[in-house]
């Protein structure tokens, strides 16, 4: 390819709209173009990339024994109703009508599909196990759609859906696709990636894990042990926190006017926020019903925790009735009518600060055990910096921003039992299939190695998923043997294979070399009055560990190997 | 891949609502499965097809320049309000709002992002000519889905799109696109199309061209000449009928009481129908006013020519109004408020019988040149079976039905006008580029090769889209060295590159060659006992041109060299 004919503009200014490095280097670089939010075109270098992703993707995918198929975009809403996910999904299901009246979804997720496509096709146990995977655009009507390709309405995805005759076997190639995913990520040029315990959200079922990328632009919030290396996303991670050692006091009402807020409160009575207790109070969606969550002050309420143990849709509480005196909510004496649930933080602590329930006044010296008997307690909170490592004990929890760059789940017999999924056992039996389902997004992989590798002047692109393998910059071609040196050099790598790009303008070394780091090429081969003269061309790797000078002659099989070396940097063990 | 383990269910029975040889056999060999209306899901032999036919077409592409990219499926409708078509295209453009109440569009053909993409990316003249294209998901809300993938409304298409400074470039460009296309087809295994003459519809421009394979199955109606090999489609052929000699009569009003059409009048008086002038009754879509078109009995009214010609939308009058004779209407004294427009095929005829705007009257004796002085004629006749070439002037025209495969189309600057793409050219003048586009249905090519290559007992892959280039059947694999045999063969085809299906499955030979017919593969290697006591291998070709036993030990080179063979077939001169 010559970059005279190369669609697509680099330029310096970072626009406006862009925070993060992946978004704002590949705007700059000509990769993607915004087209409304949350939805881009892609360049022919974004295109590239890609293209090498889902190669890697497919690899492993059929080691495992996946069949590639396909499945529709747009979909007929009957096969969402099946399942019951038409009415339980909400606004992120982009619902429309065809022109007949029908309703319709576009899919953001296929498990209907898949069990729609082979759902008569594997009548008996001997067709057990199967994997069927696509690579294919979705649609997620996202609010918040930002960060580039980070987090987009419209996103090109691996989705994969296997089958199995037991939870065991489903197990067994979980663990399989597990490993597959590591190699994925590891030949993608991601190799720093941690797996996660996670929440299994709309999709069902019990295990599921989260690839994620360590990064400050990441959307996740993660929770990690330095010692053990424990680590799960923070909507799924066991909160434990230590209570420091108080003995019961005497239970008193004291006056704390206009005291509504924990920090309010901890300042005027010289406490910490972990000596105090207060609620959090929400609506359940259904019923409009009240909940009010006893919490640690220095801790925050796990919303998804909270919903997955209420097994219902909740949100926070802004009806602010008369009966209830917000600000000065706690446990005791708790009038309105409300469900009371107390996080575990709460279990072993003695001599609290709570609300008294009474406009301007609060308690002192409050121990739920004593004050509250025959309550349960339940995990509800947010873990933390500095909690307790649920997997080693201890206190060695620390918090990450990370990127999600594939999941994967158990998801059981949810789809196969909602839409009539069946198969004969050994034994004669009709069973449902147990399912797993395992999902990488394409473009979210791309944007996150651009995040883990970059410098101030652009992407470092790995070689395995690099645009081009090699560039040729031909500086003042006019002058000397430049032009007919590059001209032969890009036709002798050509026919040799290499995937190369060459810039044949007529512009300043300044720009070539600042669009040169821009498509983050890893080899570079530079050619000037100066080479042309000497016999030689310099080549130079894109992350500044190596500049030479190679005979013009030399040049093929020198580019060639060093191509070699760098493919086998992200060669799994 | 192992038979036991595609997934995808193979049956004899053909499903009511098949009509056609590829939805037949695609349904029962396990290819694709509906959906809902026009939708399909592909199981792994069909994507593997589409996946070889988008390989050549990529590889055709990109030998004439052209850069991949990637558009979304669903767009701000904004972009289509900037064109223009948001609202001049009908309701096959699926429109409906996202969550925050923003128009969107999902892509049915992708100019308005092409040009959205490289609007600011080509500022100069030396920027041009340049061709970028994608394969993406499409959707077009077709009233009337039908034939499998022959018409549906989700589908894959290559859309290219190319830009040039002049329009001697574009058209250039178009006879190397023109020509690529030919070699795409023919190394699909579709060396039977032909190119024809189009409407450029709603795409605008004027000159087009489709691809078309010949095929009683096809929707399209083409007009060729057997003597010159003239060809387009019927929607824009040039319809030229010879008219019998005639003396002019005097005209002379008749009694036809109750006879309303063509053929009622024809028996009632013993002439023939092109000795007839009938008027046929439009409404305009914007203003409800009333068009007749007076036309020769034997002739059909070409809407598309009628509608380019008003350069508006029109429909068949059903309003009825009380002042129009309906069935006795004629141009001679055509009284109520109509645009008349007369057809070519009137110009010269003499002697005819016409309505009289009279109930239960008509004319004889009408001499249109001399009954109607001063009109115009035009051509809005549909061309039929018998009529003058318009190419060579022999009287030579069949009609055939034909499937596009593909059609190419000189766009002129109707989109980049409109959004406001503009270059500086050499002159210093600022112009807009003039655009070419591209499009083929990957879908609808693979369902048109199994049109033109099948037979009773399934399709007959050609070898460069076949979905495995061998199949193994192993009989009655207990037996003998059947299963060692058909074991060892297998993993020396793998090992030695050749895509290899083997039907491992315990099932009958009449099951086995049945699956295999269906699932079309060139060629088959048959192992059972009395093969392997022989020590040798049958090989068959899925055409039945060719069973052969050859010796295990040299199966495979013998194979590979076999495949060559019929790879070999499909290169283009």
């Amino acid at each position: 390819m010559k970059m005279s004919q190369l669609a697509g503009q680099r330029f310096k200014e970072t626009p406006a709209e862009c925070q993060i490095a992946s978004h704002i280097l590949m705007t700059r670089g000509g990769y993607i173009k915004n087209v409304g939010s949350g939805i881009f075109s892609l360049f022919t270098p974004a295109k590239r990339i890609t293209q090498k992703i889902e190669a890697i993707i497919r690899e492993e995918m059929d080691a495992i024994g996946g069949q590639e198929v396909m499945f529709p975009v747009a979909m007929p809403a009957s096969l969402w109703k099946e399942s019951g996910r038409f009415d339980s999904v909400g606004s992120e299901l982009l619902r429309f009508k065809d022109r007949g009246g029908s309703d319709m979804v576009l899919g953001m997720t296929h498990e209907e599909a898949a069990v729609h496509l082979v759902r008569d096709a594997a009548p008996s146990y001997a067709n057990y196990p199967f994997m069927i995977y696509q690579i294919q655009t979705k649609f997620r009507d996202e609010p918040r759609a930002r960060g580039g390709l980070i987090r987009v309405r419209e996103f090109t995805m691996k989705d994969a859906y296997s089958f199995h005759a037991s939870q065991e076997d489903l197990e067994r190639y979980y663990a399989l696709c597990y490993r597959a995913y590591e190699r994925i990520f590891i030949r993608a040029g991601l190799p720093d990636f941690i797996a996660v315990q996670s929440d299994s959200g709309m999709m069902g079922g019990k295990v599921a894990h989260e690839f994620m990328l360590l990064a400050d632009a990441g959307e996740d919030t993660l929770a990690l042990c330095e010692h053990c290396g424990f680590s799960a996303n923070i909507d799924v991670a066991e909160c434990i926190v230590r209570t420091s050692d108080t003995a019961d006091e005497p239970l008193e009402l004291i006056s704390t006017p206009g005291t509504k807020t924990i920090g309010a409160l901890c300042e005027r009575l010289s406490v910490t926020p972990d000596k105090t207790c207060k609620a959090v109070m929400y609506r359940k969606d259904a019923s409009d019903g009240l909940v009010a969550v006893f919490i640690r002050g220095d801790l925050d309420v796990n919303e998804i925790k909270l919903r997955n143990y209420l097994k219902e849709e909740i949100h926070p509480d802004t009806a602010h009735e008369d009966d209830v005196a917000y600000g000065f909510c706690g446990p005791v004496n708790f009038t309105a009518g409300a469900l009371l649930l107390f996080d575990r933080s709460l279990r072993d602590a003695r001599g609290m600060v709570t609300g008294a329930n009474k406009a301007d006044f609060h308690y002192k010296g409050f121990s739920p055990g004593r004050d509250c008997p025959d309550v349960e307690y339940h995990d509800f909170a947010k873990t933390c910096e500095g909690a307790v490592c649920p997997s080693c004990g201890k206190q060695s929890v620390i918090i990450r921003k990370g990127i999600e760059v594939g999941n994967i789940f158990q998801l059981g017999t949810k789809y196969t039992a909602a839409m009539g999924m069946r198969y004969i056992d050994k034994d004669g039996a009709a069973r449902h299939p147990v399912m797993g389902c395992y999902g990488i997004g394409v473009g979210r992989l791309m944007a996150s190695i651009c995040e883990a590798r970059h410098d101030a002047f652009g992407p470092v692109w790995p070689m395995p998923v690099a645009p081009w393998q090699a560039h040729i910059c031909a500086l003042r071609a006019g002058e000397g043997d430049v032009r007919s040196t590059a001209d032969a050099l890009y036709d002798a790598l050509l026919k040799s294979g290499v995937e190369v790009l060459y810039d044949d303008r007529p512009v300043s070394a300044g720009v070539m070399f600042s669009d040169a780091d821009l498509l983050g090429v890893p080899l570079r081969v530079v050619i000037s009055p100066k080479t042309a003269g000497r016999g030689v061309v310099e080549v130079v790797k894109r992350d500044k560990s190596l500049s030479l000078d190679v005979a013009a002659g030399e040049a093929v099989p020198f580019i060639r190997g060093l191509i070699q070396e760098l493919l086998g940097e992200f060669t799994p063990a």
